[in-house]
């Protein structure tokens, strides 16, 4: 059996479902051009040794586990000594899934970071995907030494509440006409979302102590987060803003901060990023237009504060149709160009 | 600030803690000859709807969620079309992070698997990691409409347990002196130890329906398992055989079978890879005695059924002190090479 590398790259994309012809064409168009990497890999950074967690089956000794640690997985292209490393996490009820392969077959944000000269750094939350979560709760209410609303709230999205929360139509299963995220692909974003275990988290959130520590180890870097984490970047700043050279908040939440909050941030510069649609669907658990309404005056504020801080809303840049998985928007390397644009000219080292 | 690629590798190499010299010299070289990948993304694995799922929070309305599906991670090299793609499967209270950096900061097999012009495919199992699992139970039992006891064994290996059986020493914390794990950099290892809720699955496990599914899709793949995954690649073949062109099973369990069984796996070629000191721990949960000579009347078995079958018991061929984490070990890409070689001889294409 001979089976060619275009054959591969086709099998990947078939395996993708609904959009199988636009998966494969785009697959290969990545493939014509290879992707020359200096190094990549993974580590943690954080991570808590707990004592005396339950034992793992019969005869088992009690014993210590780690908690708290969060996965990076890295690629650092060739000439990636001229740019800052960005750090991307990803939002709730996902993984870092949401910068690679978008559910349509083409190519996220992480890899066109890394072909535009950038290291890329993807974390998995803590107590998400690679990273794991602290399991004692569970095995104490199994076992019957915690009562079960010690359990926490499993977080997870149905395709009804995601198709409306994350704007790819007003109801399921209607699509906005100018809609930009791929729709016929939606399964396989669905593939993506899974249980989100936040609610185990201690305070503050060990994923804002790691991106804090993972910038100051990288000697400067980019924050980019999105939704869920949109916030996180200003968070692990207000932490320990040391290495964190720029924030990137896609469709985040901006809360109220003290003068002296918004002064710390005001020394890093910021981008919000927010699509369209945002008073099209109805109100579950957010209102997106209250939503870029805080971050806007948040931008303003720090703006206020002496920073350097920008809103890219798109429908007013006059790019239509996005929802809130940007990443994965059929624009979506346009987009990535925008931030790429706005690292060169406002958080690049000068 | 200026930071070069060198500074940038060393620093990833310092977060690995321990063993930050010869992390950074391993980083180092594997740097300084770039990898070039003809293409590589991530995509899932089958998947179901599962209808009516809890709400995501209040005012949420029950959902479909999707469940069981496999998350897969692949870097195709240029010249990937002349060598069967690779599919690795990591084991219990692992991810695939098993097959990435080591804890000490070496190369992995998932990418000099891909230097040796090798297509990887690494799967994280259902139920774990970026595969996402099945919130449904958790959920009841906080709302109190399901009895604790129905929650799963949450499986979790601690420190104290992992170093015993992982054959790292005899007893924690000490070493056998001629062991080959880099114990100096346990901890890593402990990060990458995260919850197994297996338990969770129905029958046949998803992820052996998937492995074999993705065995096909990729036109013919040669699976390898671990520990817990070990005898997966077999399972695989067992449901549906037809895309698996080779089953290497790494320190696995291997069962009893039937006649009709060791048939349909004959047709496949097999290798088994145990490490050293299978008698020299205590037995916690399994004895790796005992195992090894479970497989090794396996391979018997199916050699007599006609099949191409090969025991490397690594001992015996003079290779010493390797522990259960064979991946991980000091001398991890000579074992890569025995099992390259092995591919090349009996499983590639004719």
């Amino acid at each position: 059996m001979n089976v060619s590398r275009r054959d591969l790259a086709a099998g990947a994309a078939l395996l993708l479902g609904g959009c199988a012809a636009l998966g494969a064409t785009q697959a290969l168009r990545a493939a014509d051009k290879p992707l020359v990497i200096a190094s990549q890999g993974s580590f943690f950074v954080g991570g808590e040794v707990k004592k005396s967690a339950p034992p793992m089956g019969p005869g088992a000794p009690f014993g210590d586990i780690t908690v708290n640690q969060m996965y990076v997985q890295y690629q650092i292209p060739p000439h990636g000594d001229k740019h800052l490393p960005v750090v991307m996490v990803h939002g709730c009820c996902l993984s870092s899934k949401t910068w690679e392969t978008t559910p349509d077959g083409r190519m996220g944000w992480s890899e066109y970071f890394v072909r535009k000269d950038r290291p890329v750094y993807l974390a998995d939350q803590v107590s998400r995907a690679r990273s794991g979560f602290d399991p004692s709760t569970f095995a104490a209410v199994k076992a019957g030494t915690a009562p079960a609303s010690s359990l926490p709230n499993v977080i997870s999205a149905s395709h009804q509440l995601s198709w409306v929360l994350f704007r790819f139509g007003p109801s399921y299963p209607q699509a906005f006409p100018d809609g930009q995220f791929p729709v016929a692909a939606a399964d396989e974003l669905y593939k993506q979302m899974i249980p989100d275990l936040n609610a185990l988290l201690p305070s503050p959130n060990p994923t804002l102590t790691n991106m804090a520590a993972l910038a100051k180890q990288l000697k400067g870097a980019v924050l980019i987060g999105h939704s869920e984490s949109g916030f996180f970047p200003q968070q692990a700043a207000l932490l320990d803003p040391a290495g964190i050279r720029g924030m990137v908040t896609i469709e985040g939440q901006c809360p109220d901060l003290s003068a002296e909050q918004l002064a710390t941030l005001a020394r890093i510069p910021t981008l919000v990023m927010f699509g369209d649609h945002l008073s099209d669907v109805p109100t579950i658990i957010v209102s997106w237009q209250k939503t870029y309404e805080a971050c806007d005056a948040y931008v303003h504020k720090v703006t206020a504060a002496g920073g350097d801080a920008q809103m890219m809303h798109l429908p007013k840049m006059g790019i239509r149709g996005n929802s809130h998985m940007l990443m994965q928007d059929k624009n979506n390397l346009q987009l990535a160009d925008l931030i790429l644009g706005w690292i060169d000219k406002h958080a690049e080292r000068k």
